[in-house]
């Protein structure tokens, strides 16, 4: 299953593409999109939405993978959070992916074995698991986005088997949203 | 000039729509936008988007009137309404309508004279001015649209004699966002 794992921000909105099938993860493509903040929100939040609304039609990605904050510095922070996030949102539901939301520590937890991995940690941890060069040069927002899309892409791959035996609760894993 | 006013929220957006022109204002169509709690929040964040567009295409609004939001219940009512604001922002900026935001309090001022005005106060005021019956019935997020509607259009008036003096003062009202 091909998964996008999304991180949003207003100025800079990581994003991943991998491939889960078999055994593995295979890397497909990531990135930032940057937004200049000398601009205009709305165009900002535009750009967002139409460079994922791109990555969409490129990949064709089965799902979509998003963080899901919990705390922010601030209100004024969180609500710029918000507005980013819906940026990924809309895309998504404009084409038809699925969206599955994922706590920070939830997807620590699927590429490090532990939540409290730091950022360093989990970008080597992103880096072998797609059988890349430890010294590939990534943002980090998107290392973050692709451990989003391994976070998803191992879930599914789980649930799949139980599929067999309920139905029901595999089309229905608790951490989906949509 | 007609005045696009939006005052967004996951559950219920709503919006108004003013002509300003001469000596007053003339109230052109009104209305809430409501979202199904039980569908996810990529679909309905679409569907405010999309409603906004098709009001936006069918009344060709000037210029889009956003409330301004300084404060939450918390951090997650904050990325709420972060993302239902996103979804009027992007909608703005696809179609190309400048936008503009205005915190409550001047919203309150331009219609009710004063800040501390309550709901119902602004309600009466807004369909005074309007020349609307007292007893119209429209949501309450149908009157505060319409008055951020309202504010927007009085200030561009406002702002308009002082272009003969300062052009470049009146092509960037301080409280011009985008």
């Amino acid at each position: 299953m091909r998964v996008l794992g999304v991180d949003p921000g207003s100025a800079v909105t990581g994003f991943g593409v991998v491939d889960g099938a078999g055994g593995g993860f295979r890397y497909v493509s990531a990135g930032a999109i940057r937004t200049d903040s000398r601009e205009p929100a709305p165009f900002r939040l535009k750009q967002i939405h139409d460079d994922l609304l791109g990555i969409i039609d490129e990949f064709q990605p089965e799902a979509l993978s998003l963080e899901r904050h919990f705390v922010a510095q601030n209100v004024q922070s969180a609500f710029r959070i918000g507005e980013a996030r819906a940026a990924a949102m809309i895309a998504a539901a404009e084409r038809g992916v699925p969206l599955f939301e994922y706590p920070p520590t939830e997807v620590k937890i699927s590429v490090a074995a532990h939540g409290h991995a730091d950022k360093s940690q989990v970008r080597l941890m992103v880096l072998r698991t797609l059988h890349l060069h430890p010294a590939s040069e990534f943002a980090a927002d998107a290392t973050d986005a692709l451990a989003l899309a391994i976070c998803h892409a191992g879930r599914a791959r789980a649930a799949a088997p139980a599929a067999t035996i309920d139905r029901r609760r595999a089309a229905a894993p608790r951490t989906r949203v949509r």
